[in-house]
């Protein structure tokens, strides 16, 4: 049996996120696993390598599934760009070893989360960059996101309710970079808690505004209370950006 | 009375182009003119640079008007960032002499054509970029839009029907670049005919995949007839960049 490896791009702005939900809602990986199981007569089932909240965008999501199917790779892509809605693009496939698992094998992930701190909206990207008119000090925002570098307990960072659930996390690293007033953090991790990177941007952006210090985070971190940390960023300003295996 | 040049920026996607129409059709600038009107209490009429086509996009078009409200320019700047829709912002307004009109008193403008020439479109920009899945000949366009350069008679490069309208316009330059294959086609003039600068591109795409020569555009400038010049290139991917007084 072939098990296919894909690199996806989606717009996320119209989807309920990528993971498949229970009745009609309308999922990045439904879109995809409709059109793999008319095209190869079989019922797919897409193995993705994580969720992304409703409103998420990827630029290189990764998934895999198994087919018996015998068309060439580039039949596939052209049969996916043919019947895939204009938000949703199978950028590269490959067949790759039976075991590999699009979830169980990430080693890490990479996030940008893209603000606008201009006076006005660019209207280009309004639907991929959240607008921000406030200015931020990003030395600060720099700072505090020093202290979320390591192995830690994320439960600060986190909408998940259950306590029985592990929250140790390891960010491996926080690029803040600025140009022209378009702020991106990027944000590199081993994995991510459900809404870890909108929260943690949410704090950021409370420490940029001078709400909160830099090192206040730590203390955040330390109380293991969602409560404590800063509100959850609009999902639209962020991007999956990259995931290593 | 006051004489107020704005700068704007709009998605041209969803609306019938820049020009108010007869009867309730969407244009720019009949949403400006509406906005104006209520922030003033006058009947505002605005003066654009020139038309767009629908669908057209615009980093920086250039409008002016004449009210007597004695608004400040910032305010009026958050009334309008307020109340217009979100794929038009007015990025910035001065007070100017009260002889400033922005269609009259035009010296040259720069349009942007963007054609993504990779396998696949990209779903970021898909509104803003013409996707072209076959291989160009960069060197040839370049060849051939160095025939368009200079002033000439334009008529084969037109939609426009009357034979009594001047049709003899100035091309100062055109850029062709390519950058992962994302093409940009730059053309500065002084002016433009109906639908000028997609019949050129449209020209010049045909010159890129082998079905005219650099050479053809010569004769086809000589022709001065419409049927002779390649196919328009679809809205999406125009963009009026800059405009000079």
């Amino acid at each position: 049996m072939r098990n296919i490896k894909m690199t996806i791009q989606y717009d996320g702005s119209r989807y309920r996120g990528w993971q498949k939900q229970k009745d009609l809602e309308l999922t990045i990986q439904s879109k995809i696993e409709n059109v793999l199981s008319k095209m190869t007569g079989e019922e797919v089932q897409v193995v993705g390598c994580g969720r992304t909240d409703s409103g998420v965008h990827a630029e290189n999501y990764i998934a895999n599934f198994h087919t018996h199917s015998i068309m060439s790779i580039e039949a596939m892509l052209d049969y996916l760009y043919e019947y895939l809605p204009e938000d949703i693009v199978v950028k590269s496939m490959k067949d790759t070893g039976e075991r590999f698992h699009a979830r169980y094998n990430v080693k890490s992930k990479t996030y940008i989360y893209r603000i606008n701190n201009n006076s006005f909206r660019d209207v280009f990207n309004r639907r991929y960059v959240y607008h921000l008119n406030e200015k931020l000090n990003l030395d600060d925002m720099i700072k505090a996101s020093e202290v979320l570098i390591g192995t830690h307990d994320f439960q600060s960072f986190t909408s998940l309710k259950s306590n029985t659930k592990p929250t140790v996390r390891t960010i491996n690293y926080i690029n803040i970079t600025e140009n022209n007033g378009m702020i991106e953090i990027e944000v590199n991790g081993n994995s991510f808690l459900l809404n870890m990177v909108r929260i943690i941007t949410g704090t950021l952006l409370e420490v940029g505004k001078g709400n909160l210090k830099p090192l206040d985070v730590e203390k955040i971190l330390n109380e293991k209370k969602r409560s404590e940390a800063g509100p959850i960023a609009p999902a639209k300003g962020l991007c999956l950006k990259i995931v290593n295996y």
